[in-house]
């Protein structure tokens, strides 16, 4: 089981009417923001929840089945909404208060078990197998890598001068689909907090390894371990990899706010925090895109 | 004294490293944002600001003077900064905490003087003509609309195929220069809140007449007049001069925030209110650009 170039391009023309072609902004030459945070449920997971759920053909009565640290179960209820189908999403209990108010709204029949993604993936296997629902997985399946992946033909046509791009990893189906995604040639960057780096160590073990998941990014980076796929992607790729304090993600979320009027919560600013810290030193010249990817957070949280 | 699209043109080239080109998203076909609220200064008065400054040659050892209700202040001293130029800025009592803030940041001296604008620029041009300063005005001078007018040479190349335009006014430096940055047959739509209705009392009347200045546009739209030099630019131009109230702005407002991730001021939710309320209600198959103009405001306020 394989993704490629052409599956991501398959899927941009699956997912084109349903989700947004977001903007760039250039903030200094060779600086570029990718705007997803104003993607249609808060984030860049609508791009692969629609995919997969297009791709399965006829779905089952009980509809559609996602565990997640809150995007991804938002991303999975505004697609099962649009199309018309029955969602049942499980969060642990560390997902926000501003993400559980988000799913209510939508409809979604919500499960909070677990304290962390891994516990509520488990819960969600377990009662998929139960109803015959089909699983949508946050990061670990070809249609989700695939419809991620469409973010990085939008920024290829975009701003084609790129040459490297910065994003935030949880499980890795961002980066590894934004990876495919990329034109040959052009850098991916992978940003993890020091906090939960499960593709850092996964890299240097040379297979996905469990790590501990805690820190302001735990509700949207919180995977226990990079998936199986996105590690073959992306160690396949010779990404590079970086890790972020904490203290360097909440100064990022509050300089996009204070300097460029953009709101994004902890994980959105991730990738920016890697450009702001040193954490990633472009060289002279290098034109950098940074990937915005979330935005499902209390605005009241940047100026208390 | 008039303004010209070739004006506009020529302020295009002037402000260009200085001021950002601001993106558009497209929210629903047919219906576009300009993303204009993450402008630098968080507001689009930059663009008058920087062009008239850079326009006038030798600037006196005092530097630059204006009066404003926040924005046009926050964008003068921004613009004085970048150019290493001394600023005086008088704002009324209206003007809100964070523009206050943010003017201190930029280092400004600051004079708060008079319940609403018009009090505060007569203290400015008595101030002026003591120190020499170069007085920027809000709206009424020609380097100030061209300069606002940049915003709509960016939108026409972005968006060639749009066929309305809607932006809120204040004094009307906004709509003038936008009016005569549009391509030829570009409609414009000018948006006013109920309780500050300068330009539409002023279309009726054939001239500028005073207004009676509150609700919630008031640090943004509250100029007591439309100017006059904006007034000659836009009753020839055909306008649609349409009201929305304070209601409607600020469900405008919230939704832009929880619908598309946006922060906005008030001011920079009016001409997007006149869309939902139906204040303004396009054609089958009318491609509307709506122009969200500022965001200088407490994100706070938006889950209060
Ligand atoms: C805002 C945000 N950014 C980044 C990620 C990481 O994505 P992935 O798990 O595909 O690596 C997530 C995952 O939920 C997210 O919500
Ligand atoms: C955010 C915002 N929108 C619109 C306007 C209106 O601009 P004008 O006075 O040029 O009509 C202003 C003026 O301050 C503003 O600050």
């Amino acid at each position: 089981m394989t993704v490629t170039h052409a599956d991501v391009k398959a899927a941009g023309e699956r997912v084109a009417d349903h989700v947004l072609r977001t903007p760039i902004l250039e903030i200094s030459p060779g600086v570029i923001f990718k705007l997803e945070q104003v993607q249609r449920s808060g984030s860049f997971k609508v791009r692969g929840a629609f995919n997969r759920i297009l791709s399965a053909g006829t779905l089952p009565p009980t509809g559609v089945i996602a565990a997640s640290g809150g995007n991804h179960g938002l991303a999975v209820a505004y697609a099962a909404r649009a199309l018309g189908v029955r969602a049942e999403i499980f969060v642990p209990t560390v997902t926000s208060p501003v993400k559980l108010a988000g799913l209510r709204a939508l409809g979604a029949e919500i499960t909070q078990t677990g304290a962390i993604y891994s516990a509520a993936a488990e819960a969600a296997a377990k009662r998929a197998a139960e109803t015959g629902a089909l699983p949508v997985h946050a990061y670990d399946q070809p249609e989700v890598i695939a419809g991620q992946g469409t973010l990085a033909l939008e920024l290829m046509e975009q701003a084609p001068g790129v040459d490297t791009v910065l994003v935030a990893v949880g499980g890795g189906g961002l980066a590894s689909g934004v990876s495919l995604g990329l034109r040959e040639g052009v850098k991916l960057v992978a940003v993890e907090p020091e906090l939960i780096p499960g593709l850092h160590r996964a890299l240097r073990a040379g297979h996905p390894v469990p790590v501990e998941v805690s820190g302001v990014g735990a509700d949207a980076l919180g995977a226990t371990q990079v998936g199986g796929l996105a590690f073959g992607i992306l160690s396949g790729a010779g990404v590079e990899s970086v890790l972020v304090s904490d203290e360097a993600i909440i100064d990022a979320r509050r300089r996009l706010w204070s300097e460029h009027r953009l709101v994004v919560e902890h994980a959105g600013a991730a990738a920016y925090a890697a450009l702001l810290s040193g954490a990633y030193r472009p060289a002279d010249g290098e034109r950098v895109a940074v990937v915005l990817c979330g935005s499902n957070t209390d605005p009241a949280t940047l100026t208390a």
